[in-house]
């Protein structure tokens, strides 16, 4: 399907369940992918940071895009994450996921290596220039490990190379100024994937979210999305700090037995087994299990919201 | 062939030559196997980062070693770079890497992730236990972004899981640990890839050298490590710091209009153009190449290294 | 006088003008706290990292703090900072800045040292055991460099360690787990330093916001304060960007030539000086002047706000 | 006394022994002076990162100059750390220890603040303009926390401004660059704080080492320095192998419960309380104290050195 431009709404970035031996767990992913779209979600975003692109082999990528592109039939746009280190390899994922039905790719920066502003805005000119369907710019510096300069988002959005920006970077003020500087963009797309602000961007005038924790919680940032664009911010004040209180769960995992990675993905596939909706809370290789006491935590997170 | 154990001398991470428009240059490779294997070296290593192994799709990749192993047809032991973000992606660079003939794999700590030392401990495990050949743990903290700790090398050695380190930190404290902890395991190898400290490596110990510059002047670095194994000290040190000036090519690119990457690999390979190695001096995109005055820099560290 | 608990409204870090030859000059600075006060301000910061702390010596940091006292004589509450390494040379600041009048100190983790979540708590309990007024936490990751952890300021606030917190680190996800965790502590405040995420915070539920900004436009802030007030969210989005454009100017300074530092402290003064509030613009040693010419771009961002 | 030119040999840099409410303790710290002069080291280096001058007050500093100057009585060079954030700090703290009687400063890149290059290279050439005694520049990136460029200390070493460079960054191959760079002017004096590499430094051709451990182990230090200065690498050798083994007492601190400064600096005060040198192991606060059993540890590493 064609992309909406902009693209708004709630977009979350889904969770690729697996089974016990590490493969792609399609019927939990079906699953997972009909709690997100009965809860009312505008868009999915597959293969990103939260479905563990960076732990999946090429086929199980694959694998996941097809699932759900097949499984959605055309109901709701899906972006497709193509992450990888720098240009050609980032061509080839993009070549991946559109041949499987992606409606959109979503590309960082390269990583890896030590690059410049000059080379960043190269690759994404090269990978736009390669892909058939629209870019978007992943801002993700806990992983890249560098932030997009807001000049840069602009220029690229203003050569018309970006159709939008997912920011995860939780600098609220370069948020503010990819937004202000893309204003004139009727359809350029600014996203936040900051869980625990999203009435702030929204409030700044941001089209959308693409929330880690919205695979938990769906209809919460639904509810938040609408009540902000109703203008309700005391409603949607209550619904983000309820959301907050939640997001607690990504600290149940002991920080002295494993990596915050392991411990928040473990959080939200533990609750969504607990909720009933993927069958195994697995997280890929090489990341640490949560113990039965910390799923239990999780478990506390999810009453205290009403969602047990 | 079998890894000699230890592995030792010097084993030059192998540039990649591309064409003008960003394929494998395979016969300059050869080309640049000839020079680099005539001038004594001890083995090769293909697809690390000096290689640009973050830049070569996964064809180029397995071109590459392919074209490495036909081609040394067992004169000489072949390392091969196994780079990526996790495990299930490693494993199947493994797989391409060792059915291709390389005779050993080169291994960083996952990146693009938030890990944890549990975490790059397994991941390491999974590799050994996966892979038919020996593993090499990669030092890596400028891409990475994180130093392995010598307690987990010592670790990783003890248990069997890796044959090597190669060790690009630039932290010889940490290097003398890895070194003074391994000891005692006679056939583990302890490489450094600092090019400008190689004979204080040598002097602690260290088996051996991956010198990026070692593409552009390999014999220097054999001298070097070739006088440091008779204890010539002096000798070492004055081929040392004849090889640090030369060095000082890694800087003619200006940091203005390009990264470090584009800069250090962008001068190796022009180097190797002017001596008449290879065909072509483009670096994979999206680096920026070297203006014409920043090859004339090059040629003149060439020059002043009596090596033009 | 009495500091208000909770501590509200807008409190600028008021610069520190200096003559040219770096002495402070005092008439200068009693005319900047009269363009503040009768702006409408809450209280006055002092010493902070705006007002250029770390470049003051003890004489100069003991002249600011008795010749703003004197001068406000009561009308509003006097926080001053006790920058520092450690806690003991913090006491002396807090001493000093005391005995000069100040209402409540502002203190950061300890720097300069590799310090431990432990450490930092004991810090401000002893810095709160010593002072004589209200502690505020000064949390300012790009100077100490590192992040005091909400759950740190929770417990700090909830053991009547300190009184308020200013958060200049950009993390406004962290920054609402703070203002939540404290919410049931009537007296605590919160405090944003990020000039352009105000709205955002005060939407949140801070207390007010110490604007590096609000030396050259306090009228501005105080405008932006009241709107959200009054619950006047448009109104406050539009000061909220009318100043986002003005802050604009804090990249006046070639990147090339000097810090970002000597560029939005420099920019601040020029403004000052433009409007004809301070006699001159120079920052403080080794800081680097701005050229004719970017005073010049600081004057436009000043005609585009209204402010010329 | 006037400071030898270059300056060379071992300079330990004083450990400032505390007693148990935090005062400076006179006496011990005249007995540890006594220890590292009989020892044979060349110089001392009072106020540095392992002196604990980030948290000695004024009043402490001048008291531990003051005391060691007298003790002394001219028969060695004493150097003094003028550690703070800015120029005009640091001129105070030059006037301090120069009139107490030091025979040069020491002095890091300001800090807490952002700068830049340009603004280094003035913060270095406005001390030594006002200082009457000779500069040495101090790179200590783990506390300022950036590196002082090579290029910087050779320009600031060509133009007179500095008299030497006390290196601690663990970068041996920019280290290399600076001593490179400076062999011309016969005058200069590079020395390595890294504890670890003395040996490789030496071979480099450093000067001189400023080792935190030669505290506790002066004598070794001294006779790994004669080892090199004789050619003797392979005696040089084994006394650094024996003092990287005696180095680990630094890890004795539980990190769960202290910074690695509170474990580093308390494993050396305890080791030097254990040795008879200093009465009391407190380190300032807000450093963590080691446990009995963590002292324990410490002393199994004298022992295991043959120093208890």
């Amino acid at each position: 399907m064609t992309l909406p431009a902009p693209l708004t709404g709630v977009v979350p970035p889904v969770c690729t369940p697996l089974t016990p031996d590490n493969e792609v767990d399609t019927a939990s992913l079906t699953r997972l992918v009909d709690h997100l779209v009965s809860a009312g979600v505008d868009a999915l975003f597959v293969l990103g940071s939260s479905s563990e692109a960076a732990y999946l082999p090429d086929r199980h990528r694959r694998l996941v895009v097809e699932t759900v592109v097949r499984h959605v039939a055309g109901q709701l746009p899906i972006l497709a994450g193509a992450i990888d280190m720098t240009t050609l390899r980032v061509h080839d994922h993009v070549d991946a996921v559109t041949a499987a039905g992606a409606d959109a790719v979503v590309v960082t920066a390269p990583f890896y290596t030590r690059t410049h502003p000059a080379e960043i805005s190269r690759h994404f000119r090269e990978v736009a220039a390669h892909s058939a369907v629209p870019v978007f710019a992943y801002d993700q510096p806990a992983s890249v490990p560098l932030k997009l300069d807001p000049d840069l988002i602009v220029e690229l959005a203003s050569d018309g190379v970006i159709a939008g920006l997912k920011d995860s970077s939780g600098d609220e003020g370069a948020f503010r100024a990819s937004l202000m500087g893309t204003r004139s963009m009727p359809s350029f797309s600014v996203l936040t994937g900051s869980e625990l602000t999203v009435d702030s961007a929204l409030a700044m005038g941001a089209h959308g979210v693409v929330p880690g924790l919205g695979n938990v919680d769906p209809a919460g940032y639904v509810r938040l999305y609408r009540a902000a664009l109703e203008g309700d911010w005391k409603r949607a004040l209550a619904e983000q700090e309820r959301l907050c209180a939640l997001f607690g769960m990504v600290e149940a995992g002991d920080p002295a037995r494993m990596g915050r990675s392991s411990s928040a993905l473990g959080a939200f596939k533990a609750a969504l087994q607990l909720r009933g909706v993927i069958s195994c809370a697995a997280t890929a290789v090489p990341q640490v299990p949560l113990s039965p006491s910390e799923v239990e935590r999780v478990g506390k997170y999810l009453a205290a919201a009403g969602l047990l």
